[in-house]
């Protein structure tokens, strides 16, 4: 969830539900298959982070997943993809009743990703930098096996410096570019996402992955976001000095992880275009959701197994998708008579 | 002069005042060094066509020019680059005042590009269309020595032709594109821009310019929308399939144009940005213009050369922009260190 702040820089309320989920119910809730669901919007890179860490560990079946529509109103997301307009396990028609069950005096936003406790119907947690480690770290005991490692404890330091950049002027610094209410803020969050863009793009011309040999959860946190770099941000963020497709290093890193089984399976280019282009009508009036871009690049080859790196580690790549969480349009390859 | 028209397809206002500066005067206006201005803004497309006219046809002298600054309000267009916010020679502040001066109940758009009478303060004509086919064929008493032949007796039939699919689809086909009312409308302006624009491309595979081996009036049209394509059609007006730096042939074919005397010379990207992103605030409510993309690329190596033409015919090219007439932003060459 996003708001603008006019006249000032934007800011992220990050005030969280910081229960957690762990192998010892520390805070009471258990690591149980088939007693949670994970919420998510596939539009939303927070959410998009999830849906690849639990696909790459194999947790689809102990973590079941609900996906809302892409699009939501001033209150809530809502599960309008489902039969009836109702998520079938959890019962509910928005989100924010399941905030509710949590706290009927909620007033922070309601936000994917969420994990619900199915039997009581509350949230226990939307803090989405915690979930995806705690995926990795407490729900060992029902990844696949060949699941990765992504958060070793040897990388740790070096993937969290690294996250915390990526986080500043990336992942969040595409919204404070293209929601900034003014002149100076845009050009200030421009300049640093694009600095660090050059940075990260002179460290991945000498590594494949960003830390390590393998992938790691700092892939996987860049990667949500420049997956919607040329279909969003580019345009309705005004995040242009090049398109993704123009920077020749991140945009061989990114086919390379796109290619990757638990990338670019993920990814859902018309929902990810019809919710920032619908929802943020303050910055979109017209509703008008562009046809661009042309995705076919993304299967184009990438030239980065010649770098050598391991991509899973000692692990395997996930299996394909289940019928269920197949994303419905997926890019094809560009025509013998390609766009000139 | 640009308006929404929302629910429905957009419609240029081509209701245009169409007397004529002619050798003869038969409208009795008749060509005279010194008599009348010609206001544009370098912002706008339609006004930038008549500035490379004059330019290559070397009508500097014989024809000055007044630029508006690159935004207006509802009104019109205004002088507030000159000192006083007056144009030095007409001694008004607004455009619109040229226009009443003709026609006290003048009721549509305040438009560039415009001529006026300075006798009388009266504008004569703004039928962009007409104008400059006027400064090459009723002009000529005037023009330099090695002025080239825009508009040939024996390519006007296929000029024409060039012309009217180039208007249709992407002069106006952008902003039928951009002010679409509704999705419809831009899905359809979107399929036949860059149908013609693919189209466009493989003409221009086999050929240096659009009609015959020489710059013509065809490519001046073509340039003029296809120049301000990344900087504010591709975002602004979600022409995103491609930005023009990613269509190869039209990207080479515009490189070559730009790098020639008269064209990129005229080009004032800061204006350009300027004037879209702050007056249409229907579809950019922020007011806020991206600072890309990087306009480095429009110095770089054309290869079109190989293909033979002779971009100035029998003529030769004109020589640089008067002092005055220099635009003040010129891209520059890539850094060494490039962005990657």
């Amino acid at each position: 969830m996003s708001s603008a702040n006019p006249g000032k820089g934007y800011s992220r309320d990050s005030n969280y539900i910081t229960t957690r989920i762990t192998a010892d119910g520390q805070d009471g809730f258990p690591v149980e298959p088939g007693r949670y669901r994970l919420v998510v919007s596939l539009a939303c890179p927070w959410a998009h982070r999830a849906v690849i860490v639990r696909r790459l560990l194999g947790l689809e079946e102990a973590l079941p997943m609900a996906v809302a529509g892409p699009t939501h109103d001033k209150r809530s997301w809502t599960f309008d993809l489902d039969p009836g307009g109702r998520d079938p396990v959890l019962g509910i028609e928005r989100l924010q009743e399941a905030y509710f069950a949590r706290d009927p005096g909620y007033d922070r936003g309601i936000t994917v990703p969420a994990i619900v406790d199915v039997p009581t119907g509350e949230v226990v947690t939307n803090d989405y930098a915690q979930m995806t480690l705690d995926m990795s770290l407490e729900w060992t005991a029902h990844h696949r096996a060949g699941a990765p490692a992504l958060y070793p404890p040897d990388l740790r330091a070096e993937i969290d410096a690294v996250n915390e950049e990526v986080y500043t002027d990336v992942n969040n610094g595409v919204y404070r570019t293209g929601f900034a209410g003014s002149q100076e803020a845009y050009d200030e969050a421009y300049e640093r996402l694009f600095t660090r863009l050059d940075l990260l793009s002179e460290r991945l011309e000498r590594s494949r992955y960003l830390v390590g040999d393998t992938i790691t959860e700092a892939d996987i946190r860049l990667f949500t976001t420049l997956v919607r770099f040329d279909a969003v941000y580019h345009g309705h963020f005004k995040c242009n000095r090049q398109k993704l497709s123009e920077m020749p290093v991140l945009w061989a890193y990114m086919r390379d992880l796109f290619q990757t089984p638990g990338f670019g399976d993920t990814v859902d280019f018309d929902h990810i275009k019809k919710h920032f282009y619908l929802v943020h009508s303050h910055i979109n009036p017209s509703g008008i959701v562009p046809l661009g871009p042309d995705p076919s690049g993304w299967l184009e080859p990438h030239d980065r197994a010649a770098m050598g790196g391991r991509p899973f580690g000692d692990g395997t790549p996930p299996g394909p998708p289940s019928a269920a969480e197949t994303v419905p349009a997926r890019p094809a390859p560009a025509q013998a008579a390609s766009h000139s």
